[in-house]
Formats: structure tokens, sequence, C-alpha cells
């Protein structure tokens, strides 16, 4: 602690814990890319809101660049300090603070992981509904700063839709109370919204009231294999029409394979190109019957080759673990990733184009791809071929997603859907947001954080 | 016409529909309020986007103030010109644009009238859910200005969730096209979100993407009589856990007797204090039962005096007319309106404390209040006594609004749940948002709109 800014804030937080070991420096300061350098200043672990508070102010008076940091499972570098940046951690504020049990909301510190607030809420009997892969270590502050999206985003939406009320500390190191758990309240510009999916780069959440809904009605899952791609859309018309889905997610049958030598077991003989793992409500003998009359009507179209439906807990688990697997099969790989999305009704239409430029632009290497279909959201992961330097791979990769922006520009899409722009993408936001939008953005962050000190460099350039 | 500045518009828009005549400028130039005598300069009635786009450069130019304006059935001013505004009405910009079946989504220009919307929605077989009184004359426009709640908040949210994409021209003159209609969509700060109730502050909607929702199953509609305010939270408490909540809207008995007279058909004989109209699902014998069965103990217990169900459609509209008609039966005395929320668990001790204070300082006035008891929404209506001026009749009804915003203050609540703030609750604001908000506020403003054009004085004082 021999930087006399950390003398400085040590002297102002004397009870403040600061790590500087390196490889504390190494572990805090990148997330799930693993592709810069982690190079914080130091690891700051404040225990409320007012050591928050205090250490952006003394940020901005000593001109020093926070990056604030949840669970860093982030997948677009939004969390990376690797150019001697403090890292605020949010770990040690991971408590429950309160249930309401009228309200039916959760209060929550930021560092609170996901899976700890599913618990807490199907212990009073509810739900919170924002769920995926990530859940047993992202926090629910990392959710919030990405809107994360997930599995269920079909049925329930993305975590903005969940979030009551916002405690937060603004770049200018003022504590925002922003909307306190109400419903209804048309009282000016609604910043908890706006601070959803800034990527930490306006404010830091300190606390967090969350909404939670009644557990959905029992449901069921099924697993489908697809002989094309343009089964897909008829499928998922099909049972959208006639089911209450809670998810409806596919994959190929590259994914399969990763997911199946990672351990997973073999739900379907033989070999398809697509599958789909759907859940969707089956309270009643009715919803049940729909479901299979659904799955007869697609067989008989031959939407659908074959397909099984789970018979028990376990085996819905084993049906869902092959779509979930399908990204920690893949990490020992360090995949190069997009996350891209359109509108539905866009999805088949972007999805040939898609295919065809990464075939054409990809001739060596493996590309796995699945997602959210309902969504319209896609995630694209390339495996690096063996005897590709990394640094040209990451090239080649950059190059193609700058055509692949294009193809989501011509089709209105995003360049990001749920893991945010961060350093990854920052290249390509033009492509999903105008010119005249990023200045508005720019804006905005200056009245936020006038001194620039919160994640700069991510999102977009620094000043 | 004789303005250089209208002129100068004329100049650069010779097909632009300008109205100028005494009576088009008082029609235009106010809203529900009547209180603020209309001045416009005159009124734009523009044809497209392009046309709006080329008035707010126009008024950038020359600094000409811009009223943006829907059906003007707001409640707290936002839509006032009374000061030389140019009103810029969307009233010709009121077709539907598309219908996309896949997305299940409307787009439409901002002049659309609610109850087209819904009946656009409904001619699909789907639902566009955001319903209250004004249906039949507000603007799509204006409810996304304010963030309009209304009757069904407590199954389907407000306004900001059913918006999938806006097309703004904002203060600054630029054409934004925010989210297209994409379900995720993590790029950057969502700005569609910070438009959705910024009162024509920031920009000017030309264009909306709505989703659409399924129809509700069958439902049933229920009148409720109720001996004390105490049995209130206990009936929602009760029929919220064993029913699935459509609505769950509550009066008193003097809104009873305004409706009455206004031609309403009793539908419970005897007096009572407090009346509930709720409506739920009754999709199966096991809803229908259950809701009997919540009503039967409610009366066991006590909360419940009496009660009648509606047994058609007729008679399910004529319990709704009993809570629907009560602003229109009030329209003719102009009362003074307060709408206010608080937290569902902070309504009981809001409720005893407000009663004790409207009480107290409007010894004379008759106050009827009603609201949105599920969603913490509470409207206040308070009649002018005969013989008091109205000038001291406001005085003394701002003065009371002094008292109550510091009453909600103390609650965590909103002193706008669902009218905005606009000209009429701007003296109030700092009892909801912090001055560090306000402060945020108005510099997001200075970026959205720099020379400060847009609706001035609305929201805030004008700089």
């Amino acid at each position: 602690m021999s930087d006399p800014r950390l003398a400085e804030l040590s002297r102002r937080l004397p009870a403040l814990r600061l790590l500087a070991t390196a490889a504390e420096l190494e572990h805090y300061g990148r997330d799930w890319t693993r592709r810069w350098t982690p190079a914080p200043l130091a690891i700051a672990l404040p225990a409320g809101a007012e050591e928050v508070q205090a250490i952006v102010r003394w940020a901005n008076e000593l001109r020093v660049a926070i990056v604030p940091s949840g669970g860093r499972t982030g997948l677009s570098g939004g969390a990376v300090a690797a150019n001697g940046e403090l890292v605020l951690s949010l770990q040690r504020m991971n408590r429950l603070l309160d249930f309401n049990a009228v309200d039916r909301t959760l209060t929550v510190q930021p560092g609170m992981v996901l899976q700890h607030v599913h618990d807490a809420a199907r212990e009073h009997g509810l739900l919170y509904p924002v769920d995926f892969a990530a859940r047993g270590s992202c926090s629910i502050g990392g959710n919030i700063a990405t809107n994360a999206g997930g599995i269920r985003v079909i049925r329930y939406g993305n975590t903005r839709e969940w979030i009551a009320g916002l405690k937060v500390v603004a770049g200018n190191g003022e504590l925002l109370d922003l909307n306190r758990g109400l419903i209804k309240n048309s009282s000016g510009y609604d910043f908890r919204q706006l601070l959803i999916g800034s990527e930490g780069t306006l404010g830091i959440v300190v606390e967090a009231t969350l909404k939670l809904t009644n557990p959905p009605p029992p449901s069921q899952v099924m697993l489908l294999a697809l002989p094309d791609m343009d089964a897909l859309m008829q499928v998922f018309a099909l049972f959208r029409a006639r089911l209450v889905l809670q998810a409806f997610e596919f994959f190929t049958d590259h994914a399969l394979r990763h997911v199946l030598a990672h351990g997973a077991q073999r739900a379907i003989d033989g070999d398809y190109p697509y599958y789909v793992v759907c859940e969707f409500d089956a309270a009643d003998e009715r919803q049940q019957e729909a479901a299979l009359s659904a799955f007869e009507r697609a067989l008989e179209q031959g939407w659908v080759s074959d397909g099984v439906i789970a018979q028990s807990e376990a085996q819905a688990a084993a049906l869902w673990r092959l779509r979930e697997g399908i990204t920690e099969s893949l990490a020992p790989r360090r995949p190069y990733k997009n996350d891209v999305s359109v509108r539905v009704s866009a999805v088949p239409a972007f999805l040939h184009e898609m295919q065809a430029l990464l075939a054409r632009e990809y001739p060596q290497a493996e590309v796995v791809w699945f997602g959210h279909i309902g969504d319209g959201n896609l995630h694209i992961n390339v495996l690096r071929p063996d005897g590709l330097a990394e640094d040209a791979f990451i090239a080649q990769c950059e190059h193609v997603t700058t055509l692949l922006a294009a193809t989501l520009q011509r089709h209105g899409g995003s360049i990001s859907a749920e893991h945010g722009i961060g350093l990854v993408k920052r290249a390509y936001l033009e492509s999903t947001r105008s010119a005249a939008e990023i200045a508005l953005m720019r804006g905005v962050r200056q009245v936020f954080d006038p001194n620039g000190i919160l994640n700069p460099g991510k999102l977009f350039a620094a000043d």
C-alpha cells in the first residue's frame, strides 16, 4: 500500500479492507473473458454504502478510476481492471436486508449471489424469476448492471422488470434512493431504469429491492430433435400458441457433442442437426394433453424428428443440463463469443444470413451456437483451431464480428443481447446505437460522473 | 400568422397545418386541469416525423418553446400552453403502422387514441392491457409521456412494461430509434425507458412499438361493501392469495353518492363506508369456487358486509361503472386532485394519517377518495365548498398538499403515482425526489434539450 492514493484512502477509511497481493490483483482484476491482463491498483472490499460513497468521493478528488466488481462472471470485460483502477468489490455486501410479504419484495445488498436470491424467495414461497447458468456465482448487482436475461425471459422478462428500487452511489458521489419499491411513481425521469444495464458507468448499486412473484405452476420439460433450421420457428410458433412456455431454448449438434463429452447423458438416440429444450406449464391434464398434441402435430408436419418428455425431476434436470452445460463444456477452449439478438420475426432471415456468414468466414474454426430463440437471442461460440495463434484468432473473430454487426444492423438487431458492451463489443456499439444516441449517452455519463471515474473505457472509449 | 417566427416556420414547411384562431388556441392550449389560461403562440399539426423534426429544429434556432400535445386528458398540466408556446399536436399522427403476429407487437403513431389501440389488438386476438377511464380520448403518446397506469396495473404493470420500441425526436432535433422492438438488448443506456414518463421534456415520441399479450381468461367482477378501512387490506391480502386478480379498486361512500347522482345504478342496498370492485380470473369452476369461498371467509371474518357477483357482462359493466364513473361524475365540480402512492405495505399506516390530515385540514370541503389499492395508489378529489372563491380554494388545497407531501415523504411515497408532475405538482417534487436526483434530472434534460425548448416549466421550473 505504498501508493500515496491508497494511503490517503486508508487514512480516510481506516476500517476499509484493501487487498493488493499479486494473486488478489489477478483474481479480482479479471472476469470470464480472460483476454486482458489484470493490473488493478488494489482491491477495496467495502462493508456498506457509506464506505462505497467515501471511496467514490476519494476517487473523484484524486482522479482514480474505479471498476465496480460483482461475481465477475461477465463475458464482455465489463469488470476487467487492466489499467491501474481500484477494483471496488461488492463481495462483502452480500446480505439479505429485508423480506416484505405484503409488497412481495426482497431487499438485498448487491453482492448477493443470484442463487441465494432464488433460495431466499423460495423460503417465503415466492419466486425471483431471472435465471441463468451462472446463478451460483454471479451477483445481483452484476445482473442489474447488465440487465441480465437468461432462460426464463420468454415468460418473465429481463432483470429490468424485477427491480422495484435501487440505492445507488452515483459517479458524482451522491447517494440516490431510486423509486423505493413503489409500483406507481410518475415523478420525473426513472433513473432506476437508466441505471439498469449501464454497466457500472453511471453509479454503483449498493442496495436493490427485488420484486417477487408466485412460483410457476407445475411444469414439464421436453427435448426435441429437429431436422432443419426452418422447422425451428414452426415449432416455436406452434408451441407458443398452444402452451404456456416458460423456456424455449435451442442448440446445435455441435453444442450437444461438447456437452456429452463433458459428461452429460444422451437423451435421444440418433444424430440430428438441431435440438430444443422447452419447459411449459403442466398444471393439469388439459395442459399435459395440449403439450402431447402439439408434439404429435409437430411430428406429423415433419418439424420434429424425435422427442422425449421428462418423467421425473431428475430427468428434467438431465434434459436441462444438455442446454445449460454448453457454456461450461466450452470454457476450457476459451471460445470467442458473440451474443446477438434480433426481433423474433427477424430470426429466420437473420439465421440464414448468419449461418452463411459463419460458414464462409470461419472455414476452419468450429462454431457452436445456441440460444434463447423465443427472445431472438443467439449465442455464437467460436473455437480456436489448433495451430492458430491466440492473437491471430482474435483478429479473425473481430473481423467476422464487424461483418456480423453489419448483418445485425440490416436486421435491426443488437450486438449485445444480454452480456453488455464492456470492452469486448465497444468497437461495434455503432452498429446497434446511432451516433446521436452515443453522443447522448456520453452526455448523460458526464452528468452522473463528471470526472469519468466509474468504469472508464467500458461501453465507450474514455474521453 | 403575422408572427415572424411562424412565418419562418411556414416558409420552411409550406404544407404544415397551423391553427391560430382564438377558439383553437383555447382548445389546444389546455388539458383537463382547467387552472391556467391557455395562451399558445399557435397550434402545429404535423403529418409525420419529418415535420416534427423540422419543427423542433426551427424551435431550437428561433428559441421557441414547444408543448407536445396528445389527447390533453392530463390532470397535472403537462400539456398546458399558457406562455406563448407552440403547441405541437400529434392529433393527425394517429395511424396504425404495423401489426406483427410473430413479435406480437403493434406499431402506432403517438396520436392514436388508447381505445383504438385496444381495438386493434383485439382484432388480432390479442390484448394491449394498459387501461383506464380516459381510454376514449387519451393518446398513446400521452400515456408514454406519463407512464400511465390505470386499473390493470396489479396484473399487467404500467405503460413502461409494454413499450418495445420508441422513435423520438429529441429536444436537440435528432431522430432516435430506441430499442426497435428487441426483447433483449444490453447495449448501453436504455433511453426508451428514460423517455417513458419524461412528460415531453426530453423528446417527442413520433412512433411507438407496443407489446401485446394473450387476452386474459374469462373473468368475474365482484362488488364488495366494507365496514371499515382496516378491512380493506385484510380483504386485499385474502383475495390476492386465493385469486388471480386483474383489478382491485376501492372507493368511498362519498364517491358512490356522486356516481349514483350521475346516473349509475345502485348494486348493493344499504349504506357502507367503503366499497371494492374487483375482477379476477374465473376460467373454470375451481377458480369460481375459490372466489366464492374467499368471499364467504371475508363475510365470516366481518371484513365484508355485503357483496354481489356480476351474472352477466352487462352487470359487470354496471359494477365497473360505479368505480370508473367517479372522475366523470366529479368533473363538473372541477375538484382539486391529488394522485399519490406508497408501497402496498405502507398503505394502512399512510391511510390513517391521511384521513386524519384531510379531516383536520378540510373541515368544510367534501373530500372524495378512491383508488388502486393493490398498487398503493390513491386518488383524492377535493370539492370546493359553496361560497369559497376559486383562488382561496386552490391556496388552501396547495397548503394541504404541502402537508400531504410531508406525510408521503415519511412513508416513502410519491406525490404523483400516475398523472405526472407537470405544473400542478412541480412545487412538491422535492418531497419525492432528492435534491441530488433533481439536479441530475436537470443535467439530463440539458443533454437532450440543450436550449430548453421542450415543455419548459413542466416537471421543474424553467432555468
